[in-house]
């Protein structure tokens, strides 16, 4: 009847396309994959005809004709208050790029898996066969009532942006890109930390970001708003400068906000004297370039699982490293952010996600380190219990504050 | 953090069109609903970084690789070899009509809640926003690559049957909607044994089915294909017959199959004689028209929560009596179906559910019932544990044999 338990993987499996064989017989992450990595159980039990009356017809009945007659009720006594939506196009997945639906969803799962485990929160995974923006919001709209909120993932960029956007317009709960907003706010957090225990603060940072991607646009746009000193960007062609003629609205908005001292030229160029990199683009930067950086630098290579500066390397110029890798100190890590933002959201019925309540998550994750804080240790254990509580408690609060809390 | 545990109920509620108000201090089914009836849950535990770089990144890469490499692996790694989704547009929920996506939650998280307990099959409630038959077909068919089937619920008929039909075709996986077919089924199966204790077969039973609805034509065609004698079918304008210019396409399908007997008029007079009786409409019969019926007469009477038929009135007239409520004995309740149906063709990977798996499952249900057959218990209670376990044996048995099987 059930799903058969764990077995061994499947020695070999030959790729259709290229032929290459993939060897899993010694990897341990195919037997924990096996049937998948989450399950949808009931919190009721049903034992006998009288449950059945209540949680199914007739009883259900009722309970629908309230929700019917009283729309608001639907929080009370259905799954809603406390399930999010966590979609892809499959376009972005990781560090794969444009897999397609079916392969994106282990990656879905295991972020379903974390809601859970962190927060509470109950997701579940939807892989959509459609890319177009506006099929995607359209579908996720019509799919919406049974849902809190909205966790969209692996979508690439330029089209993160405006299915995020347009998303938001039509619905009223909340809508969070995690690839922009859950490592914006991670990264905030640790170069909050990192610029406290260098002596300076977010505005006496000159920063350098490596990539105009769905991250890139996102923590430049975060720390803006953070208050940092400057910011330069660059994507593959260089420094993104309004004297450019080949950027998309989103880049050139980038433009306009960023780059306030004037540079131009190639992403090295912007690095002599920068006091902080943060590269979320997976392009390597040589030691020479590095190595021009202020004194006191922070750089923070996330790129997986090779970071753009090498970790070791990195410790000869740098006050602070940090990386996504969790074989490293400083783990960037996006599951720090992602459940107590959508736990504190949930909690007070949040119909968006605001820039205050990004911050906020940013201040919670970083003064969680506490005592602790050191040059290794600008971020909290993903496993420290207090993470997703400071995180939900300080998101309501200000979702509170901005007014778009509605309990 | 987590959900707040179920506390009282708000006493009153006044409806915000009607001026009406609804009383639930007192009905337990509001309590018991408090917070919805499901979650989703891990089915691996993470309890360290090791776990965290296997169930996630970097670990989870290498799964969505070998699926992005070899595509029948997202069978055996996620959860879509044992997931379904329950999928309603609230147009027809329960007797309560069109009440929206909103208020039919409760009754799709029921149902999934019965999907996990009855059969261990992880369901996914979606309420949709939309009702155009081509915008749910595109809606579901776009969400699709996450689960193994999909179950539609209480959408109303005559769209009910191109929204099936249309997903069968797009889809490789079975589209069930069980207003149609899960009502057939146990109808079906009920019907054989109700023919087997008054000593006859389904050939020898003349059988006036009142409603021709997505229950009323689904049962229909399911009797005609299991060899029923002959069967006449009544809307609430009269018998369905050739003779009718108001036909809809799907109804004037089932003139052409029906009423051998070249009956005309209203219900009562194909009532006149005839040997089984199966309300699904609601529309109440008198006794007078009962009491026409043939000797050994077999009724169903299975609209909710008010029988066509009195049953106390029909024990006067009818060898066998059935209503659609847990509180009289032979309940038909499609708890008795879907389950073991969906667990069979998921474990076989069926492509699709075929006439010849639904005709395996009534007879799976009737034969569960065994020496305790009697005029009181035609079918097994929803809670012997057998009856989805021998559903699903003989669907998936029915499912190779018909080619639909992919292991």
């Amino acid at each position: 009847m059930r799903r058969e338990p764990p077995t061994a993987a499947t020695p070999h499996v030959s790729s259709g396309d290229t032929g290459r064989i993939m060897d899993f017989s010694n990897d341990p992450a195919f037997p924990l994959h096996h049937g998948g990595k989450i399950e949808v159980r009931p919190t009721v039990r049903i034992r006998d005809n009288e449950g059945l009356s209540l949680a199914y017809t007739p009883g259900v009945a009722r309970v629908s004709q309230a929700i019917a007659n009283e729309p608001a009720l639907v929080h009370d006594y259905t799954w809603k208050s406390n399930s999010v939506l966590v979609v892809t196009d499959g376009t972005a997945v990781l560090g794969l790029g444009d897999i397609g639906p079916a392969a994106s969803l282990p990656v879905m799962e295991g972020k379903a898996l974390l809601f859970k485990e962190f927060a509470g929160v109950d997701a579940v995974p939807i892989a959509l066969t459609c890319t177009d923006v506006d099929e995607v919001v359209e579908t996720i709209v019509r799919i919406s009532p049974a849902f809190g909120g909205v966790n969209l993932e692996d979508i690439a960029a330029p089209r993160c942006f405006a299915i995020e956007t347009l998303l938001q317009d039509r619905l009223d709960i909340p809508v969070f890109h995690d690839d922009q907003h859950g490592t914006a706010i991670v990264v905030t957090a640790a170069l909050m930390n990192a610029a406290h225990i260098t002596g300076r603060t977010l505005a006496d940072l000159r920063v350098v970001v490596s990539g105009a991607g769905a991250a890139g646009v996102a923590v430049t746009n975060m720390l803006l708003d953070s208050g940092i000193g400057d910011i330069a960007v660059a994507d593959s062609k260089g420094l993104v400068t309004m004297s450019r003629d080949d950027l998309t609205p989103v880049k050139r908005a980038l433009a306009e906000r960023t780059n306030r001292s004037g540079l131009s030229g190639a992403l090295s160029d912007a690095m002599a004297g920068a006091d902080v990199f943060i590269g979320v683009s997976a392009g390597k930067v040589p030691e020479s370039v590095v190595a021009t950086m202020a004194p006191d630098a922070v750089i923070f290579g996330l790129a997986n699982p090779d970071p753009e500066v090498d970790p070791l390397m990195a410790e000869k110029y740098a006050a602070v490293v940090a990386t996504g890798r969790s074989d490293y100190p400083n783990q960037i890590n996006n599951v720090l952010a992602f459940p107590g933002v959508f736990r504190g959201a949930l909690d007070v019925r949040a119909t968006r996600i605001t820039p205050r309540m990004k911050v906020a998550a940013a201040e919670a994750i970083a003064g969680v380190v506490g005592h602790q804080l050191s040059p290794t240790m600008i971020v909290p254990s993903p496993f420290n219990p207090r993470v997703a509580v400071e995180v939900a408690g300080r998101v309501a609060a200000a979702a509170r504050a901005d007014g778009v809390a509605q309990i």
